[in-house]
């Protein structure tokens, strides 16, 4: 990440060193509700068990800050980094990403204690002595660890969705109706118009980013205009009522290929009963409203989706110049999780506004690349984010199982066109 | 099964109590030492949680007993039908083997809860006006358990040998030289020889034994030579030491091609370290030595092996006929499970008597298939053991993981020939 | 092969010079109705094109006959080793046998070519001063030679099969009814009774054999009886309209999986039609004839239906005894290539007689394995047979395409329990 | 296809009757040295079979021309639909892609009758009287048939390729030395400087272009350099001399998971041998010529390249603004086919001005996808271009292989990233 961008004012001791502590208990209170079986299990490749996260996240405090800038700090245990290694090559050889749900030792409980092992030396390290290159790494650190609460609460839906007893995560009742005082639902159709023109995109300035976010430069629109809110599952239902899932000229051919073989007819967690459509929601299943965002759509079916409806996906750019006006350049953010709702769990009169950043992240007609100019950071975090800009697409804003704060306007989020268990949605644009 | 095959004599109410008291509990001691993420993973299809493994065999008596014979009973969830038939088709659909690893619900908790139920409701079932084809179900049901109480062994070595801490079931000190008193090993060289002619093998006496054992018929013989031991694990070292693993003359077409794929190199469960030959066993990892009965090959392995030797496995009749003469026809049996070795824990020094049962169970020349005049039992449980009698292996004996008192010199056991994680290893035959 | 075994009187030069160039020949006129591109396709794994069947029995006489004893020969392209070679690990490494279908050259002309200048070599080479042990060897090649040319039939057979056109390998007329003087259709039930006892199967004596067939040798009989006829499709079609497709109480696990992944729903070749089932013969597609014998059933299918009919499949040494006393203990065979009929393409009203060796290879209850006191033969020869003794199960008898007088009572064949492209069907026995 | 996008003036019968025979011949010109045989294999699921070409192609005119707007026309056979259809799914069902190797069927003589049946039919349909719709269609058609003489090409080069005996297509002498008279190799190392700014990129005019060239739009450009000349197999040989197959810190996270299970070690078509690097070429295998561009590497290797040499790949717009100035916007073009030379068979002294449209075709940093205001052509013909725009790489140029005419500034062509078989090399960018 570029925090060597600019003139960023690394952050003082006392404030990271709260942050710090927030950010690491938050980790702690989403894992709570989970039995060790529950954090034991991986349901596919790309999801994590609950305790690697929690083991993955502390590794990385450990690993880049403790092991190379605390003298004569000894790592909890050496085969932890093997196990706990993400992705990063230039650190080591890891364990294979398939089968992390293979390990049930360490378990839980030893987790914990790991986790209480390196926060109590993070607590030593993190002075007004902290070298400003160190605070700008705990700083990724943290903002590392707001990824993986997001990952971890998608990765733990995938595990209980695949459960034929479809458990909660945590069971709580929704409300049934509006409640008075609330904002109505964001059901308009309303159109954000935009002249087009060179708009400027990224950013260089002091505040906290990843290096995918820079440089700034300037980007030459044509005149489009995006929609005021996201697609909802009415109208989604409408999409398969009309034929969507089975019509190829809607699709990309590598999409309807994705398609027949997985043989997709609804939105992931979505299935439908005796008594119409049911969703499985981090708080259980309940009854499909069609007033909320849709959320679990892959790429392909989100472009399936806008050519269907005679529109499109908008590009990065567009969405980052209709965002920026309506949610600043930094710091807007997510719903509250303690919440726990999900992109389906929503309260279906979310407002428009919430819409930006709080509900599901939305699929962009762009590519996953470097900015002009695009420069990875040196070191081995250097690997956070560059060496993915290929055969990913962009998505932007936030969704609701996003940390508050975590997100904003150039925020740039990606994953293959064919992922559907983050939380994904769509907005649509057109051309003026 | 074959109990109706002829005047056996049901077991007594008040010894079934307290024989199923017996079992029910010895499952749960195997279990006792491992933690919930341990019971909750599986490593290969072929392998089943710990937990499941409870909940199947409380299933078994739940299903053929309770709910078919006990008026009145109420399942205790009736989602466990689903998650717990392992393939019996004339019950239902049922939860896919490979994806067993994939639920964390039920966890241990309520699965111990459901056995409690289960033993609770069984406890009043067994009376003495049990009906006798009842209490033939109920002694199935005891033996089913114990087979999976030694798959709970196998599987959960796998569980923990697949983690890089290759960590230990039960760390115990292994003694590290003859005790006073002990019996000499067995690594003389002794043929045991037969004449041939026509001998009896199989049963259809009272005592309790499998379908597949039945019936008791004629087979002519040539003269053939078994030995008194099994092969060491320091003669298999001579075999990879003289290219075993590289010559394809030694093995069988599919054999070689598996070899090939699997990159096989040695017994499973062995890593050549700078120190030599470890062996990962379920008391943690060993020096390998070379005394012990050589376990965890294949069929593929086993057979190349034989023709290395200049001899052959025997076959299931030779094996029987020599053994039956040893091990009597019934009851004898492994080891005491609270010892808690395994093929490569044994003491080096065990003796030949004890190798016919209470070491590993030894691959044989023959494929598993009915016995002339065979007939599946009536009803789910005909399942057992017909439906699997193709494209197997047989296996004789008995393995230290073995519950004592399970096997006997007619007992049939059957794998795929490559498979590794039994405890399996192999006698040698020759013809004369 | 075991033409060591015995007093074999090796066959005189002149008779093998004549015997050679009829097999050779014969083997040339099955692929001169084919085209270039026809000879070149691969349609699965186990399918060779058949100008690779063409060069592989070639190079077969070159590697055993004339490389190692035909002093000054020189072969033909150094290539030619390692991309004919089938299977023999002694003679060096191979061209996959996946891959066989990707090679363009060598051409259907160049192969013709290799043919010619072998011939011409083996012609110089078979002299009255020939080897006894090269005799044997030649005789071997000629038999191996023949198997080829039935493999030639079967891959064919399936490439014009997956071929959308479903052109015929050779468009005859078939006769809509019975010619006057034809013997009637085997569609009787009778039971060939057995009253059991000790028995000999296999050989010792001095005619060819492959060295599975050795070494003689006795083995007990249960009383059994077995049908006098092959099941016909008619049958099959009361099997497939009685759910035999839907039942899995009917099949061996592996089958039941197999037949599962695969959607069989009828024996291969067939379709439903407006018109009724239409069977894809080597003369074309024709309606499904009820009276002719089932072929193309895979083991699973034989061994399902056996099941269903209140019957099993015959043990190989059943099949052997009762059939020895019908077709002789050598040398009877199938029918004559040149009707290049089919086994559905066989007249509805070919005798049971015929039916012994002449229809289809009937699958056996047995596994595939050596006899007792079975040696494969010295040399690289030895791997023709010995390497293949497990997972396949032994079929009995001959096909309508197989060379007439290459099959015996004591032949076996083999192939894996889910085969379906050779000419395989069925015989019943039951115990008494 | 753009053919809406403007004032295009439609070609005139006469000149479209003759260039229709001309392209047509071309490709049979092309077909001819090869045998039936080689005609008939496909070695992956990417490469066709050269008869397939052959007809897909004609296939191509007889169903958008002759079918549709052909009064009376009966197509030449119904099947030829279902076999030769690529991907059109609105024209219907088709035979899988991956088994078109698998069709001995129709031949190649029934596929020359074929294009004669069709030639015929379309030689009475290119009259004066032809609609400019249709003329425009059959413009696309040639073009169609001009991109199938490259996959013709550069299929049949990996059928070649994938046989051990490496047959040349056409064996031709290379010259060893530069002629006299002949342009010096292009092997400085000059960058063309460009000052950024807005450009124009895509085209609106009145020629033929497909459809995903339009429509023609601003980009705004920073400052940057392209090298005048590609990059070289000896300095591709630099790049693996100092390890850039074995350092993940050069590649994209799929590129070096692609690089770990494919086990590249260089480009394909490369052989260490005793002698050093060997090229197998559509001419035969030469040694290695240092100074020739670089040909079949992956955009993953082609991107690592860059990355190693402290470069990075052009934009799409990048490389057409600077290319624009050298070839025009329309019409320049690849090499004359009939010298037959393929990447590595270029003149070592090809000029630089050469290699922008004549050697290889050049990866771009570009994900391949719509221009703004994109909209694909109506009808089946719509699916030629659009489908496809994603999870593709951009390349820009034209190949030796590529037909002459047929390619210019503005022409995009796109495989995915891992795609080696296709003649791609790369051209270097640098930002200023």
């Amino acid at each position: 990440m570029s925090t060597t961008a600019s003139v960023t004012e690394p952050p003082r001791a006392h404030d990271l060193q709260s942050r710090f502590c927030e950010v690491r208990a938050f980790t702690e209170s989403l894992a709570a509700p989970l039995s060790a079986e529950d954090q034991t299990v991986q349901t596919m490749p790309d999801v994590s068990p609950t305790k690697w996260h929690r083991a993955h996240t502390t590794w990385f405090f450990e690993t880049f800050l403790l092991s190379e800038h605390q003298p004569g700090y000894t790592v909890v245990d050496p085969s932890y980094g093997f196990l706990f290694n993400s992705y990063y090559e230039a650190v080591g050889p890891r364990h294979a990403r398939p089968e992390r749900g293979l390990l049930s030792r360490p378990g839980v409980e030893e987790i914990s204690e790991y986790r209480v092992a390196v926060d109590a030396a993070m607590s030593g390290f993190l002075t007004d002595q902290l070298d400003p290159a160190c605070s700008r790494l705990v700083e990724l650190g943290l903002n590392h660890e707001q990824q993986h609460q997001e990952l971890l609460l998608m990765d733990i839906k995938h595990v209980l969705g695949a459960n034929p007893l479809r458990p909660a995560y945590r069971a709580i009742d929704r409300p049934q109706s509006r409640q008075e005082g609330e904002p109505a639902a964001a059901t308009g159709s309303d159109w954000i118009e935009h002249p087009g023109g060179v708009v400027t995109v990224g950013r260089d300035d002091a505040e906290f980013s990843f290096d995918n976010e820079h440089p700034g430069h300037e980007v030459l629109l044509r005149p489009f205009a995006l929609s005021s809110r996201l697609v909802t599952c009415g109208e989604w239902l409408a999409f398969i009522d009309d034929g969507g899932y089975e019509r190829p000229e809607l699709w990309m051919s590598d999409g309807w290929g994705t398609r027949r073989q997985t043989e997709w007819e609804s939105p992931d967690y979505w299935d439908l009963s005796d008594d119409g459509w049911l969703v499985h929601t981090l708080t259980g299943v309940h009854a499909l409203d069609p007033d909320e965002p849709v959320c679990h759509v892959s790429w392909y079916e989100a472009d399936a989706y806008a050519r269907w409806a005679g529109c499109r996906l908008p590009t990065e750019a567009e969405w980052e110049t209709v965002a920026a006006g309506r949610i600043g350049t930094s710091g807007v953010g997510g719903l509250d999780l303690l919440g726990l709702t999900d992109g389906t769990g929503l309260h279906p009169w979310a407002s428009a506004d919430e819409q930006w950043t709080g509900a599901v992240w939305q699929w962009t007609a762009s590519s996953y690349g470097p900015y002009p100019g695009f420069a990875p950071a040196a070191g081995a975090v250097g690997e956070y984010n560059g060496k993915f800009m290929v055969n990913q697409q962009a998505l932007r804003g936030g969704a609701c199982v996003t940390p508050a704060g975590h997100t904003r306007a150039t925020y740039r989020n990606f994953f293959y066109p064919s992922a559907r268990w983050p939380f994904c949605g769509l907005r649509l644009a057109v051309d003026r």
